[in-house]
C-alpha cells in the first residue's frame, strides 16, 4: 500500500525532516488514530495504532466466517489457512521456521508458558532481573509456591546507563553470570526494559547461560517491532511478545518463539485440542508450536496482523525502521535533556524507542513552574492527554513518564511534546 | 431489537410451526449466516451464528479504540467499563455475583485453570467421566506427569440412556460416587456430554462430592446457552464455558465461574497484571475472578457478547429457549428414529440440543442405499455441506454424526435434514 523507502545511514535531524517527513505523513494517513484530533501519540509501548486496512480486515473476516458457515468444513479450512499464514508471517520476521511459533493471547501468556515449562524441583533457582514486569514476578512467585524453588534477582538497574554494545554489554553479562548458581535452571529477562528502554545484550546472555545449561526466557513485549531480529542467531530459548504494541496489530494476539533444540525437553501446562494429533493414547503432541496452544481463538484477527507487518515493511526494512527509531529517540532525549527542569532516566542516548524521564521538582520550582512541580506523573500524563491530545505514560518504578518513539513518530510530534513541557508552568 | 415472546408449555409440533415459526423467521433474519444460501445449520455445538448487531459492534469498537487514542486514559476507562459490563451480563445469566467470573479465551482454558488450581500432591486422584473431551484428558495427563497424581475414569457411557431426572439421575450419581476414592480431590465432568447430548445431574453430583470434600469442575461448553442455569444453586466449584457456541457470541471469548467459597483456597497458575492490585510485595491478588486472568485481551469483542445475550433474551427466557430446544430435539430424534437406516445413539428423547446418530450400514444396504452405507461419517457431513448446504458434524467417539438443535432451529431445518437423509442413496 505504501512505496518502499530508501534510507541513508547518517541522517541528521534536518535531513530526516526534509526527506522523510512528507513520505511519513502520507504513510500516517492510513492510521485513523494518528489522524484524529491533531493527536500526538507516544504510547506505542502500551499499544500501537492500527492502520485502516487492518481494521477493515477484522470487520471483513468476522463476516466472512458467517458467510462460510461458521462451524463448517469451508470455515475450518479458511481458519487453518489463516493460522498457517499468520505463523509463516511471524516466523519470516524473525528468520525462523513457522514450527517454532506458538500463538498466544498476549506477551504474559507466552512468558507463563516459558516459566512453567521446566520440570521444576524443590531447590531449583530462577534468575530474574530487577526490572521485570510485575506480571512476570507474580508468575515466578506462583512457581516458587508450587514447587519450592528459589527466585534470585540481579541488579540490572545498576547498569541502567550501559549500552547494549561493546564493553558495557560485557558488564551486563558479567553481572548476570555472577548471579547464576549451580541450581539456576532458567533466566528470565526483558530484551528491552519496559521501564527504562535499556536494551540487553541478549545473544551474549544466551551464550553465557547455555554454557552453564541454563535456559533463557525473554519478555519481548518492547523489542518486537523495534529491534531487527534474527531469533535463531540470538539463541534465546523462549521469546514471548504481543502483536498489539510496536507491530501495530491487534489486542488479544501474541506469540511465543521456542528454540527447536529444546522443544522435546519441555512440557506444556495449559493444553487443549490445538496441540493434539488425533492419535491415541492422549496426548500425542503436534510437533510444532501448537503443542503449547489450547483451543479456539479469534481467527478473524489474524489477517490484521499480517497487514500491519506488511504495512510496516512497505515503509522500510526492520533495520531502517530501527535506525529511524534510534535517530528520533536521540533527538527527543537530547531535547528533553536540554529542558532545565526535566531529567532523563538514562544518561546515554537511547538504543530503543522508550525514553523515560521525570520532572526535577526543585529545578521546576526555581523556574517558577510550580504547577508541574507539584503534579504526580500520572496527573501530568492525564493533563497532556486531556488538554493537549498528547499521549505519554506514567510509570511507578522508577516514578517517571515514558514516551515511546516509533518509526511512525514525526519530528513535529517531538516538537509538540517538548514545547508543551517547556511552557507548562 | 426483537420483541419478547410468549410460550405455551405444551406446544406440539403443529403449534410450534403455526404460532412461532413466523416470529422465528423475523428473528433469524438478524443472523447473516442463517440467511445465506438457503442454509440449514445444525452446528451450534461447534460454533453459533452471530447476529448482525454483534458483528457491527465488533467493527465499531475496534475503531472506537483508535478514536479514543488506543493506550490512553480515555480508552483505558472504556475498556474497564466494557470489562465490568461484560462480567455483569454473564453473572446475571447465572444468577451469581460478577466477582465470581473470570474471562478466558475459551472453555478449555477455563478447564485448565480449574484442573491446575489444586495443590496436587503425589498420590492424589482426579476423577473424570469416560466422555470428556480429548483436550481435558490431555490436561489431566499433564498434571499426572507433573505431580504424580492418579487419573480415574467412571463409565458414564454405560448410563448413556439415563435421564438427568428422577431415578435415572440417582444411578449416575451412584456410579460416580462408587469411583471416588479417599484421595480423590477433584471430579471433572461435562454438564452436557459433547458426544451424546446426555445431561448430567450436576447439582446432585456437586452435593455428593462436597459431602466427601471433593471439588467439582465442569466443562460447560455444551450447556451454557442451552440449560437454564442458577450456578449458585447447582453448587459446582468451577464452571468453564465459551461464548461462541450456544450463546452465539464470538470465538476467542470464554469465561469461568468459580464458587466464592473456594476462592481463597485455590491458586492461579498462569498469571499477569490483570490479577494484581498495585500493592507490594507482588502478588497481592484482586479479590475477584481477575485473579485467574493474565493480561491484555480483545476488549473490542465484549459488547458483541452482551448483544448476543440480549438478543437471545429478547426472543425468550432461558427456560423458554430450553423448552423450545427440547421440543425441537425430540421432533428431530423421533424423525431420525423413524428412518429405517438411521440409529440414534441415545434411546430416550433428548434433554439437550445435541442429537447423535449414525447410519446403520446393514439396513442402508437392504434399502439399496449403497452410497450412504459406504460413506464415513465425515464424508457424509462434507457431502451434506457441499451438496445441500446442511451443516452437521462428524464425531470420532462414538463414530457418528451430531446435529445441534438451537432455539434458532426451525421445523423446516429439521424437514430438510430428514428429507435429505431419507432420499440419499
Amino acid at each position: 500500500m505504501i512505496s518502499s523507502a530508501r534510507f541513508s545511514n547518517s541522517l541528521d535531524s534536518n535531513t530526516l525532516e526534509r526527506d522523510r517527513e512528507i513520505d511519513l505523513y502520507a504513510h500516517r494517513s492510513h492510521f485513523p488514530a494518528l489522524e484524529a484530533n491533531n493527536r500526538t501519540y507516544f504510547n506505542y509501548g502500551g499499544q500501537g495504532v492500527m492502520c485502516g486496512a487492518a481494521l477493515e480486515a477484522i470487520s471483513k473476516n468476522f463476516r466472512h466466517i458467517e458467510e462460510l458457515g461458521c462451524f463448517s468444513n469451508a470455515a475450518g479450512s479458511w481458519m487453518i489457512s489463516e493460522y498457517d499464514a499468520t505463523k509463516a508471517t511471524i516466523a519470516q520476521e524473525f528468520q525462523v521456521s513457522p514450527n517454532t511459533i506458538t500463538l498466544t493471547e498476549n506477551t504474559t501468556v507466552g512468558c507463563n508458558i516459558a516459566l512453567w515449562s521446566v520440570e521444576w524441583q524443590q531447590g531449583d533457582r530462577l534468575l530474574l532481573s530487577d526490572c521485570e514486569h510485575p506480571g512476570i514476578i507474580a508468575s515466578a512467585v506462583q512457581i516458587q509456591k508450587r514447587f519450592g524453588i528459589e527466585i534470585d534477582y540481579f541488579p540490572l538497574t545498576k547498569t541502567r546507563n550501559a549500552s547494549a554494545e561493546g564493553k558495557d554489554s560485557e558488564e551486563v553479562v558479567e553481572l548476570l553470570v555472577q548471579h547464576l548458581q549451580p541450581k539456576t535452571r532458567m533466566v528470565m529477562v526483558s530484551h528491552i526494559c519496559w521501564n527504562t528502554g535499556q536494551v540487553l545484550p541478549l545473544k551474549a546472555i544466551a551464550t553465557a547461560c547455555h554454557d552453564r545449561d541454563v535456559l533463557v526466557a525473554v519478555d519481548a513485549a518492547q523489542s518486537v517491532g523495534v529491534l531487527p531480529l534474527n531469533l535463531a542467531d540470538i539463541g534465546a530459548d523462549f521469546y514471548a511478545f504481543t502483536t498489539h504494541k510496536w507491530w501495530c496489530a491487534t489486542l488479544g494476539l501474541g506469540a511465543l518463539y521456542i528454540r527447536p533444540e529444546i522443544f522435546d525437553a519441555i512440557e506444556p501446562v495449559f493444553v487443549g485440542w490445538r496441540g493434539l494429533t488425533s492419535k491415541t493414547p492422549i496426548p500425542q503432541w503436534r510437533q510444532d508450536g501448537a503443542k503449547f496452544e489450547v483451543a479456539s481463538s479469534t481467527y478473524a484477527l489474524y489477517e490484521a496482523m499480517r497487514i500491519a507487518i506488511a504495512n510496516a515493511n512497505s515503509w522500510g526494512t526492520q533495520l531502517q525502521r530501527y535506525e529511524r527509531i534510534c535517530q528520533l529517540s536521540k533527538i527527543l532525549w537530547e531535547r528533553l535533556n536540554a529542558l532545565p527542569h526535566i531529567d532523563c532516566i538514562r544518561q546515554i542516548p537511547p538504543e530503543s524507542g522508550l525514553i523515560s524521564f521525570k520532572v526535577n521538582q526543585d529545578l521546576a520550582k526555581k523556574s517558577s513552574k510550580n504547577a508541574i512541580a507539584q503534579m504526580s506523573n500520572s496527573l501530568i500524563a492525564k493533563h497532556l492527554e486531556t488538554e493537549h491530545q498528547v499521549f505519554i505514560r506514567a510509570l511507578a518504578d522508577p516514578d517517571c513518564l515514558r514516551a515511546s518513539v516509533h518509526y511512525l513518530t514525526s519530528i513535529s510530534d517531538i516538537d509538540c511534546l517538548i514545547s508543551i513541557l517547556e511552557t507548562m508552568d
